[in-house]
């Protein structure tokens, strides 16, 4: 049922195109109530104007904190038009009703995000909004509720077509996207209150984002998908096409390894969420070349995120094979000419990117699991050289190296590696001696000859049994980190002995599934 | 700063332990104001109360909908006790403070979950409650506010420690607390308005859960985590340790394939969130054996989900070997007790469960990706054979199976199929011929002896060129399902006609990262 609009009460913190909006409402004699800053800038703008604290006989006090938190406001918001004792109480009282409500709120994540005073911010908690908004929104049968910029085109037309009515079914699409900002607004409370109180896991958990885009498909075609984020936007997409579901989910994956590296040292890259292929030498272009010598099959059509600034050479050295997406913490103008040639490829600069500690989290039944990250680096003095052996400097850095990879892996994992570069990476596997296999496989297919370094492995769980060891051993690995934990350590430590490697115990295991 | 509770307003929709609550009040000589139900209930168990109509001289009016929406109210919570203008306002109007506000909300999605009428369902949405919650959550330097019963006991210790104050940490706790709970209850809302508009990508996202346990630890021992959920709880653990971050996190995948089988047919063995064996075959007996015999060695310590009640003979099997969790659609009692003579044993009944179709979504920076599941049921009509060679109903009804069981395999995934059972699972890849030899290898290694069956396999992708499929025949299997859209689909066909192999494709792709 379509409601004619009489009466309007409007209250923005956010002014832009009020202009705009006032303009049909003027053309269909809507009376229009407001207060402080809205009223004066609806004055200044030509309009009629009522104040609220003369609509409602009461001063506004308490510095603005009490305005509209008055029967005669949200009778009028909440009355129920077609019912006869709502009416005749609203007439007894001489209340009105309000058919429209324009409200937008304090911009508290703002004001979170300006890093003001904990006082400021606290101020920019809206009180007096969202309970018009909340009271509009359940009562919209009868109130429409305008909350954001963004809907005032449609509400114009809307208006213009119903000649000063509202339809039903917009009213209801109104309300839904009133609750939207209500519970979008409650929830960058909530998370400043906990994040505040530095509460990890609070009783009720509210995760949030404000939808950046609609992508073209999810994982797969026939799945529909968004991006929502929290926050703003820090990587920068200098060329290319849209980035799909799997771009995003990979780019992150690549992110957060190129994140634990040495600063603007290393190169890695992705495929199906996984690393198939990571280097930290020192020399970029050699780094770039080893990480992709680790899996040039897999490499193709994949991920590659330089953990530096991306030169001319760099650029052409990448322009080799078709990548999906090259990402670099900063891009030369001569470099960026040269990947701008692949008119698909996507360029991206994270030199911008914060990568913040967040929660993990992943949907399960009706609910989610979320757990503290596995972002903390690595100290020497939690491994512990069980072996004879014992490794030099270099080897035990590149045992880290090594384990630092195998965690972004997915389980069961293991990594091989030399100087500073992986050359075989087994991954997902409900088996860890067939992840062994894997890696050992890739070693042999692609490793040609890269000088006499020891070979490292690490692997993101304990040994269950003394099989995995052996054929690592047997392909050449010299030094192995990995977890403890097996009943079978003991024998994993004589075996160890017995065939000469060192074996290094670490205190956390690694899973990511 | 401690502050003085003078004045406490009440308004409860669950009125449990208030008897409780309003002892140390009285003791403290707290003067009470309350309204509605919530003041006959405080009457009735013999303490003073004012009720707000009185104390506003303004009447309760439109059914309750406006009652506490009141300046004098709203003044009494926002006002700061040290603000001298603030107290001069006070004065004039002749307004008190409230220093303590209890409430807790119209319970709305209560009245979802019954299934209540759209009207009923609305009218559960509290207007007045969250207004003053979140208006003494703003001012909590002056007022303290209480939106639980589980607060209660806290609070009860807190006022009795002060004789009659609260503190400055604890009424900041509350006030987390409390914007916790708001952010929560419109979450509720903006859920019911978008599942009623089937709005599945709105322009804000709210996922919301509340801590349903915490957890030992997260993924690895060195992570916390919590379990979060929306709705009933619809597992029922019959015994056993309690489940980890890996079990639950297991446990969705084997139940969401689990899930997908015919009613009361199938079984599913999961290790590190990939299926490591599974069968269709319709006696339960062998359905559990032939899963177990896809990989034997990966089944240790793994989740079986059976899609069946489980009876006797089955939990004899069961018992067999080492599992993590077994899950039946119920368990009899005989079962039960053979089960449970493991004692670390998960025994999960899941006969109430009902997956929802919920969305997807993961973590991604400082936002998150959201997709529409992949839980779509096939239709023949989706496939086209493209081979010379047709297949019969039961090969292609195989295929279909594979098929299946595919898009719950880690990206690449190939599954070898045999008789409605898989013999060769290959997961977790970033190049797909690599996931070929994983499934191959794990077949040649435990596929002893099945009779004469065809032996078929699905790709959860197309092949990019012809060595998988080429792998694969070699391998033994004569019939293969495929999504298409290589450049390559040409030449697969012409291979597979050489090799005199069954070829079908499907319209659709289904990675899983």
């Amino acid at each position: 049922m379509k409601i004619r609009i009489k009466t309007a009460l409007i209250s923005v913190s956010d002014k832009s195109q009020l202009n705009y909006i006032l303009k049909p409402l003027k053309k269909y004699n809507v009376k229009i109530i407001s207060s402080g800053g809205t009223y004066k800038h609806i004055k200044k703008l030509g309009f009629k104007c009522t104040e609220v604290s003369e609509y409602t006989k009461f001063p506004e006090i308490l510095d603005g904190r009490v305005k509209t938190l008055h029967p005669k406001i949200h009778s009028g918001i909440l009355s129920i038009k077609k019912n006869k004792k709502h009416k005749k109480q609203m007439k007894l009282l001489k209340f009105e009703t309000i058919d429209l409500v324009i409200v937008n709120f304090y911009p508290f994540k703002k004001s979170v995000e300006l890093g003001n005073k904990h006082e400021k911010t606290i101020e920019n908690i809206d009180i007096g909004g969202p309970a018009m908004v909340r009271a509009a929104a359940k009562n919209y049968e009868n109130t429409a509720v305008v909350t954001n910029v963004g809907q005032y085109e449609k509400f114009y037309k809307e208006i213009t077509k119903y000649k000063g009515s509202i339809s039903g079914s917009f009213r209801r699409l109104l309300a839904e996207e009133a609750f939207l900002d209500t519970a979008y607004y409650d929830a960058s409370i909530s998370k400043y209150f906990t994040d505040l109180s530095n509460n990890k896991f609070p009783s009720k958990k509210v995760i949030f984002g404000e939808k950046k885009e609609n992508l073209r498909y999810g994982e797969n075609p026939h799945q529909k998908a968004a991006f929502y984020y929290y926050g703003s936007e820090e990587l920068c997409k200098l060329s290319g096409k849209q980035l799909s579901y799997n771009n995003y989910n990979d780019l992150y994956s690549a992110i957060s390894i190129s994140n634990s590296f040495p600063k603007n040292v290393g190169t890695v890259i992705v495929k199906h969420s996984n690393p198939c292929g990571v280097s930290i030498e020192k020399n970029k272009i050699k780094s770039l070349r080893q990480a992709m010598k680790c899996d040039p099959i897999s490499a193709f059509g994949g991920i590659v995120v330089c953990n530096f600034k991306i030169d001319k050479k760099i650029a052409i050295e990448l322009n080799k094979i078709f990548l999906e997406i090259v990402v670099g913490k900063g891009i030369s103008n001569d470099a960026l000419q040269i990947l701008k040639r692949k008119k698909n490829l996507r360029i991206i600069d994270s030199s911008n990117l914060k990568l913040k500690e967040v929660n993990d989290y992943v949907k399960n039944f009706d609910g989610f699991l979320l757990q503290s990250p596995d972002y903390d680096s690595f100290s020497k003095k939690n491994f512990q050289v069980v072996s004879t052996r014992k490794p030099n400097k270099k080897i035990f850095d590149n045992l880290i190296f090594a384990f630092n990879v195998c965690r972004f892996v997915k389980s069961n994992a293991i990594v091989i590696t030399k100087n500073f570069s992986t050359i075989g990476i087994g991954s997902g596997q409900s088996s860890r001696v067939d992840s062994c296999d894997i890696a050992v496989n890739k070693m042999k297919r692609f490793e040609l000859d890269r000088g006499e370094d020891e070979i490292c492995a690490a692997s993101d769980a304990f040994f269950p049994f003394t099989d995995g060891l052996e054929k690592l051993s047997v392909a050449g690995v010299t030094a192995v980190i990995q977890p403890s934990g097996s009943i079978k350590d003991r024998d994993i430590i004589n075996l160890a002995n017995k065939l000469n490697l060192i074996l290094i115990f670490s205190k956390t295991r690694h899973f990511k599934h």
